[in-house]
């Protein structure tokens, strides 16, 4: 879980530094599929992980508004006061988590109850998942996307204390 | 592991029932970033998951061509083959296989070292970050994406054997 955690803050930190090189208007500009466009998917993957996590915990969460963050500068902002909650709870992880049970509220009503091992996954592949949509529209506007790869980047190391 | 390899056996299959009505053409067609096409991509996925695994393994790989494979029948047929391959895998991993090391000769030369902890997770990720992409490509052609979401699919239960 520790190695799922760390590769996707260390893409998000590639995607910010991507992002320097890219005009604001491209950033926030509305695009087809997924949340719409670029910068607004970061906000949403920084706000989903913390929320999920902070819902588990059964610590407050609030619903952020895109329009209050449209600058890179400050989804690196949100990101990193959020890292504050989410960094302890994912180095504190262990397999006794897994089996925890939440009780998700549906935003359709109703609710349904997953296990914490569940819900983990979905964060790390909600990330995934969105930007494999950030690089289609990275090669849209000629940018050669951040890679996703998880080789190659030393993940294995030190392993037993990032598993 | 076992959670993300069904899940993501899952999902191949939602959009192949998604390919089902969208015309060949479109599935073909060329498109922008990634590898460049609907089918295309889940071709290649089928085609990476089975590779690294038998890479890993000290098992004979081969580099399937797409032009040999550009209908939705051939890469179902395609996956369905694999699959006689990697489930047996993935069902026999424990966690003494994290640690393993393997000797990957890179495409551009030189090799590096990777645990198969970090290989299994390059895979997994790597079907999720294509299918992000898909999401986006079925977006401009109007279609709704199938949902990449790990909750409300019952991958709770049987938990101990999924884990």
């Amino acid at each position: 879980m520790k190695i799922w955690f760390e590769h996707n803050r260390r893409l998000r930190e590639e995607w910010y530094e991507w992002c320097k090189d890219v005009p604001l208007e491209e950033l926030v500009k509305k695009r087809t599929g997924g949340i719409g466009g670029i910068l607004h998917t970061l906000f949403h993957i920084v706000d989903v992980e913390w929320s999920w996590l902070q819902g588990m915990q059964g610590k407050p969460d609030f619903q952020e508004n895109f329009e209050e963050y449209m600058t890179l500068e400050k989804v690196m902002e949100l990101d990193a006061k959020f890292r504050l909650d989410v960094e302890p709870f994912v180095q504190a992880w262990d397999d006794s988590y897994e089996t925890r049970l939440f009780d998700v509220e549906s935003p359709n009503g109703g609710e349904f109850i997953e296990t914490w091992g569940v819900l983990m996954r979905h964060v790390i592949a909600h990330q995934i998942h969105h930007l494999g949509q950030i690089s289609v529209w990275a090669r849209g506007i000629d940018k050669k996307p951040v890679s996703p790869n998880l080789i190659r980047k030393g993940l294995m190391i030190p392993y037993e204390t990032t598993k």
